[in-house]
């Protein structure tokens, strides 16, 4: 997994973002269909649909929303409140609506964020048919009485739901997962990000040669991972470890936040990572609130899948709002975010258990070159010591992942101590399972 | 088990203990049966008594010990020393004696506190037949040389130890223990404090139904204790939890010894109620010196029962000395520690372990009306944060307590959630030991 | 294991350790059997040979080495290098050599040290045939150009591997091994402090009754534990416990270095010592480099062998220079090594299980006489918290060393409360593996 060109990558993840940007994307609909194309242009993305009413599990898919228009008109007739400045000012999933109201009845429907008075907040109401506008606190309190016009140009009809799915096949059929919720409209870190981010992701592996097959979903959040699950529920089995992506490009340091096993090997190689990256970071345990994790994370699955963020939702103050905007995302963050991925999944594809060959006492290292010839010199001893490390745990009980918790060495230093001896016949590898 | 009225409560218990002061009890004797008999003005108790000789294990019920009066008079004829002004005066147990003798051989038998000199100690001499007093040590030093004469009429003879013991019966025949010493005579504190909120407890658990059976046991320490588990070794597997009540009414912070287990269900409830408290605590490891826990926890029992104490023995200046007195026990601190104990009571009746009903995936909360309906709004998220938590984690091995640990929540807003969730159908108890 | 008359052995393990210092020790060869000859008049030490060539697992014997003087000559013809002033001034293993070459051909066999310049660096070149000097960097930075003369009148011949072992018989067959590396030449706490704490140790063992038989080794390092796990590999499971000993003559505090099992009892009696010494100290986890426990601790023996040091290899400055001399380690020191090896030694001695008698509440111990008579007394309690410890936690379960570290009251003090209630039948021994 060879390293990829920072800069440029950087700048052409933020590209496919702000391409992506005004998109209103919902749990279902076009923009769903618009944007799971576009990511067609980067990697190799089967789209599936599953049409409503299909029940998955203890839900049912629900009707397919569409939105053309939707406005508000003061007393005087002027637009207010237009969704074609931003999608975030109709509530999410509003069913249509043409009417007039005083604006005691109009403010039963108006949605606002008091402490961000600003910013326009993002709302939905998927599952509980309503009608509703999204506006900044300030332009709320600045609204006259009188009788308002309100028009929402929308659908809510029998439709799909619509995900993309990206297989890149590799040595075994065994997986690793990697999923990014698509549902939110313009909103940049909370989705896009992760989208982006995945969707490079896959782009460089397909152009590697790997040991996992790996699997790309791109989901509306909560029912599309119950819909997936539901649907390829015989083979979760194949998944081995996993990632859930997601507010990854912003300036916050990185937080890992462990699968419910709480020890998986996706957890430990990601902590891994973070702890040898000298920068600030964040570990937190498994709970069931986030995203897509509570649902690969159910005690039914209980599936080996974190959740890797940069700031938390809900923790960075653009949270929801129109201020998660393309400038909160930036092209070095972005870019930074898939190296940590790319080191994340490599040390999950090279982690393996070997027996040594000559466990009685240490062999000897310097008749077969690989240990420097004049005894006593002060000069860095590294490379044996991985080799000494890695030779004394290599019992069956412990993977390489285990030896560099140990030793406190660098996986990179430990997996090439392992090649160096394997090539030499002092290990052999060990098959998964045994 | 609703709260208690802590203001009437407290002035109640504090009355208790005022009443029972003045007894002079021991670990036999009269003062142990009007103790009792007083005692069942409050809770439904049995008087229980086992004959002088009687083996008990490793040990032997011994005489009982009667006294009705003491008195050292000083080489003028004069009462220096007298029972009546306090029963600390006389060795616990001493020996009926009438002599004259020097001030030297007096010394013999004079116990006093040079570090607490203002105060009298309390001392005892159960098991070894001896006679003595005890006072002040600056009373001590003024002693004039010449002859003295002292008289105790006390009488140790064939008699019986007396305890109490109140059953109060739950839904099922598993029991929780709670046991008071009933042996030191005026000390207010260290006996009196766990004898009245132990009484107190057992008269406010008799106006609730429980799941627990509870035995409440009003018992001379050690030998009592000893006594009870001879004599009930057969029904001690149904102890599933305990608690020792003792020093529970001085003003120190409130201090929680674990079982011998050290990770007993009793252990963790308490441990959770000081925790949330907001208070400052201690919770200590066990250890095989204090009270009757040594006896239950003793390796052929192995008992799930802690001991809970404001400040422990000997760590309270006034332990074992005149000066723990009516003083040192106040209302407001009696009725805090009966609270603390109904709360942890609580969680032990309320914790169980439900499995998940709908284990792939989570189910859809908001269509069956427990879950808010407009996503994203800020406000607080406690009571579905809980329910999410108790579905994720009942998958047969966890309890509500074990929950309530892992999620942080408070116990109560787990057991909320979890009785909200199994209305609904989406939780199954489990049995106990399944 | 009463204590040793600490003035007088420091003096005599820091004379043994002056009359060892002038001799040109390597992995074979006369200065190896000097030695061990020197040891055996202080320890009933066999002198064992292997012979050259000799496969002991993967590695061979190598030829015996040899040296009867080296020298360098300045351009002038003055010996400004002599094997006679320090042994250290010839790579240890050279070859012989007499050659003339100049300045720059010389310096490709001239080593030493830039950060030390002051002192003659120790080299060896064991498995790579090769010549060379070792010299101090400021006399190397001072070499006027122009034809030097070398020789070095040595020797690389089939000959033997030589050790020392010393069994002293306990008993039971269980063995501890104690070992020490001899394969340096004048290095005074590298080598020599092991060679005579151990010699003095073995000593005194001999005078004593033992559970335990124990074997010490006198071996040269890496080859020489190789060969004897080779040579002895069906015995080695009477191995219970081990030390390495090292560096432990200078002024630095008491580090011990954890077995790689990291639990074993000799690494809990050491943390035990160390802890209770009040003194400063360390533990160190398990790693593969070091000393003969690299070859004890390989996964196909995996034996209970710890390394105990003062100040561990390559971290006091002196370390593998000529200022590893016999001012570096002072009798004081040597004194207080060898008592700590004792008292740790002392701990696996008498370190058992055993099981409460009576188990159902505690034993009456005051009418065996083991008990304080009068209650409530403050003196020490010590002696009977000790008993009660014993009594609670002698389950069949717990050692001694487990009573010890749960209690946090000293060994001492729990071995000695353990042969009191053992002597009055309130404890029964259990036999080891049960």
């Amino acid at each position: 997994m060879e390293s990829v060109d920072a800069s440029l990558v950087g700048r052409e993840i933020h590209q496919l973002i702000t391409e992506l940007f005004p998109i209103c994307r919902s749990i279902t609909g076009q923009g769903v269909r618009k944007t799971l194309a576009h990511l067609q242009n980067h990697a190799p993305l089967d789209i599936r649909e599953v049409p409503s009413g299909t029940r998955v599990f203890d839900w049912i898919i629900p009707k397919e929303w569409n939105i053309r228009a939707g406005w508000i008109k003061d007393p005087t007739g002027k637009t207010i409140i237009d969704f074609h400045d931003s999608n975030l000012h109709v509530l999410n999933y509003s069913a249509p609506v043409h009417a007039r109201l005083s604006l005691t009845d109009l403010k039963e429907h108006l949605y606002s964020s008091p402490e961000k008075p600003d910013w326009i907040p993002y709302r939905t109401s998927y599952y509980n048919e309503n009608w509703g506008f999204c506006l900044s606190h300030n332009q709320l309190l600045a609204l006259p009485e009188g009788e308002y016009e309100v028009f929402i140009d929308s659908s809510l009809q029998d439709g799909h739901l619509t995900y993309g799915e990206c297989y890149i096949r590799g040595e075994t059929d065994a997986e690793v997962l990697i999923s990014a919720h698509i549902c939110h409209p313009s909103l940049a870190n909370d989705n896009l990000s992760g989208i982006a981010v995945a969707a490079f992701l896959a782009k460089h592996l397909t152009k590697l040669s790997l040991r996992y097959s790996y699997r790309f979903l791109f989901i509306p959040g909560t029912i599309g991972s119950i819909a997936w699950l539901s649907l390829n529920e015989s083979q979760v089995s194949q998944i081995k470890h996993g990632l859930v992506l997601t507010c990854i490009g912003d300036a916050g340091k990185f937080t890992y936040k462990k699968s419910r096993r709480g020890d998986a090997e996706i957890d430990r190689a990601a902590s891994e990572v973070l702890k040898r990256s000298g920068e600030a970071f964040e570990i937190r345990e498994f709970s069931p609130y986030g995203y897509d994790e509570r649902q690969f994370c159910s005690p039914g699955f209980n599936l080996p899948v974190g959740c890797f963020m940069r700031t938390p939702h809900g923790q960075f103050p653009e949270y929801h709002t129109s201020a998660d905007n393309l400038d909160l995302v930036q092209p070095e963050q972005l870019s930074a975010s898939l190296s940590k991925c790319l080191a994340i999944l490599q040390i999950v594809e090279q982690n393996r258990r070997y027996l040594n060959q000559n466990p009685k006492c240490e062999p000897q290292l310097g008749k077969r070159g690989i240990y420097s010839q004049i005894g006593g010199q002060a000069d860095s001893k590294l490379r044996e010591l991985a080799m000494l490390w890695v030779l004394n745990l290599s019992d069956g009980s412990k993977s390489l992942l285990d030896i560099t918790e140990k030793s406190t060495l660098e996986f990179r230093l430990i997996h090439n101590a392992a090649s160096t001896l394997q090539e030499h016949g002092l290990l052999m590898e060990l098959p998964e399972g045994t």
